[in-house]
């Protein structure tokens, strides 16, 4: 009998879909980080994770509601696919303090983080034919998630000047039947800023003459430090139907844990009837599951952590925001336009034209890791012209959830790799090159 | 402005794949459960879970070394795709002690279970036109996860005369050009078979004839309890690529921990020629990942899960083999033609025409579960034309990992449910109906 040949090929689409995502881009960054080079030890402010800084420790709650779950015994086996009831009602009744309705059981989904959260649901609007609104600038995974799925994606502005408020007329412009849902990030990543109510309203208004249900990714939910409080959007599900996506990793600085859901605010009940909640359900039952023996901690983690524990991360977070908007200041190559009143994040926007050898935000991420063993996000980037983090030419996003110390070394290599970079025109450059 | 209707869709594709789990199979079963009618406790023999038994119960090594894990503070934060190297690198020694290759740390990839692994390989492979080997008898997720990639599948036959051997001439008379693997779960879901030695490498070698590479779902790895000892497929990695399935869930019975890998055993390099590998590990980047927590225990409990541990564990097995091979003699309207020696399962054959009024394998567990309490996992059904759980029509697949006692109980309720269900003729009926 003939051989034949090792012939058998791979799905490409998994590829395109895979270099949306900040993994990857951040990876590539890393590839070019040397520290016998630069004899500086690497600084990560390209993701949100404080997790290794002790200051941003979880609580030991936390650690003790997983550790008493393992010793039970009675979370080791399998769970039904939305998760173990007990974790489900914990995280209803911990939501609803917030909103002017009593979530249930059947309410809440267990995922494994809001990143399965945000897989899960772009699946189950994925019908053919339908579309659906992004904020630009945008998480990463959104992005990659509904190219993977071949959900048609229409970009709606964020308005820096105007605090990154959606642009609702634009929202309405991009809609049609065919539109399912509006995705919302806020407290907001990328760019570190806050809802207001008021707004919020008009969002979910927009939402209902427009008929489409509200994505609204509250992964960094509480975590505000500026004028406005958090509000979620469930609170104006009476207007609309909203889906809220919530996770352990931020408020409770442990994003290894892989712990997410998905909260269904809806009670003139159209998610039902429109069979949403079934396909998400359905979609639960063939993806991964979060551990049980997580879903077992989850009722303590949430009932115990103390108020204090929260308090304390909010006062370093603002103190990191005051911080980083002031030193920024400093440096004339780069501009901070809003400064950061909630999540970990502020938007940085690059005077490129007073850059000597500096040709996008990507080029200037790939040189800062290089010199300064340091990794940022780059806004945009046309490397493989597949590289569109959040749709932002020329921005950078730094992550402020890190340890005092290392933050101000931090804007102190971005100082010093800014002069180093700069036209010599009518500016003398104060470092010397490397 | 006129308010648009709430007319946005669900993507009804996945129903249709959720619909082929088990998971929703047993849930209907479970339905039919009412604990206060029958007075009895629940039996679930319908999964491979024995966590809830405390002979079953994990070695206290595994909980603490996942105590441990999360004390240091260590694992609290986000990991690569494809896991961290520690526990890599660990399971690649693992898995190199039964080969002849040393694994390294990049050929393990690390999952959310091997439930999860399925779910990225049968990605990785559904090209548009490809097709796949399933056996039938199957792992159902494998139905579910190709339906859900739109993979198209080939179904072989395993040989319940050769004690559930592939046949091969039905594999080579299945492939053609656009074939890209040949699934196989050995020791046996829900066969409980073990291949021997030369079964497998004529298997590999009838892959190397077709070109295509060979998926081994190890799941149940070194559970056997009869003559033949495990072999996992690596073994013959030089013949053909080889992907192996592998978890925590069953060896060290944790399937609560959502903990598994794929390992790459491809000495000839044709799996990162193709692409596979790095297709993979796309899929990994834009799917959800294990607990990173968890992962920073997997170094010592693969190095120091006492051998006792897992000697007690096949003993119970065997025992419970042993056991239920014998009791079942004495219902005369059932059959287990292959004693189990391998894996947590029997199959058994129901003589449907020994019954007066049970209709099908599923009505046999539908009316086990009202009356009886006791759930089984039903071989196939035709109810709502989509149920095929293993393509074994009229067999019912039983979990024999349970407390012995429990086990007897079982065993006494399906032989009470046979004897109540039988038909009048020449076999006195012996329990009263309920
Ligand atoms: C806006 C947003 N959504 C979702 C996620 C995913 O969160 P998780 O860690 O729960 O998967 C992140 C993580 O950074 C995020 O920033
Ligand atoms: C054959 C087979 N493959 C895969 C799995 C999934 O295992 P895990 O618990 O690691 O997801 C199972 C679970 O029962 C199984 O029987």
């Amino acid at each position: 009998m003939v051989k034949r040949d090792w012939l058998f090929k791979a799905n490409h689409q998994v590829h395109a879909a895979a270099s949306f995502t900040m993994r990857n881009i951040l990876e590539s960054i890393m590839g070019n980080i040397d520290v016998t080079q630069t004899g500086k030890p690497m600084i990560h402010l390209g993701h949100g994770d404080p997790s290794v800084y002790p200051c941003f420790r979880t609580s030991p709650v936390v650690e003790d509601a997983l550790m008493d779950a393992i010793r039970s015994a009675k979370f080791n086996g399998y769970a039904d696919g939305a998760g173990i009831d007990p974790a489900r009602s914990a995280i209803a009744e911990y939501l609803s303090r917030d909103i002017p309705y009593n979530l249930t059981t059947d309410d809440i989904l267990l995922t494994v983080g809001a990143e399965h959260a945000i897989h899960v649901l772009l699946t189950a609007l994925a019908s053919p034919g339908a579309n659906i609104l992004f904020p630009k600038p945008n998480y990463p995974t959104y992005e990659a998630r509904a190219k993977f799925n071949s959900l048609e994606v229409r970009h709606f502005d964020l308005l820096p000047e105007k605090g990154w408020e959606v642009d609702l007329d634009g929202v309405k412009a991009l809609a049609d039947d065919r539109t399912v849902a509006i995705v919302l990030i806020n407290p907001g990543n990328p760019c570190g800023n806050v809802f207001a109510f008021e707004h919020m309203q008009k969002i979910a208004e927009t939402a209902k003459e427009l008929g489409i249900m509200v994505i609204s990714d509250e992964v960094y939910a509480h975590q505000v430090f500026g004028e406005k409080p958090f509000i979620p959007m469930g609170v104006f599900g009476h207007i609309a139907p909203v889906v809220t996506l919530g996770t352990l990793s931020k408020r409770w600085i442990v994003p290894g844990w892989r712990f997410g859901w998905i909260a269904i605010t809806d009670p003139i009940g159209i998610l039902h009837k429109n069979g949403i909640v079934d396909c998400i359900k359905s979609c639960l039952v063939i993806t991964a599951d979060p551990p049980t023996v997580i879903q077992g901690a989850i009722p303590r983690i949430l009932k115990s952590t103390p108020e204090s524990f929260f308090v304390n991360i909010n006062k370093l977070l603002k103190e990191a925001a005051d911080m980083f908007f002031e030193k920024l200041k400093e440096i004339p190559l780069v501009a901070c336009p809003h400064k950061p009143e909630g999540s970990m994040f502020a938007l940085v926007k690059l005077k490129l034209s007073a850059f000597d050898d500096i040709v996008d935000d990507v080029d200037f991420c790939m040189k800062l890791a290089k010199e300064e063993s340091m990794i940022l996000l780059p806004g945009m980037a046309t490397l493989n012209h597949i590289w569109d983090a959040f749709g932002l030419k020329n921005w950078l996003r730094v992550s402020i959830a890190a340890d005092p110390t290392v933050l101000e070394d931090a804007i102190g290599r971005i100082k010093a790799f800014c002069l180093r970079h700069a036209k010599d025109i009518g500016q003398r450059k104060v470092c010397p090159p490397m």
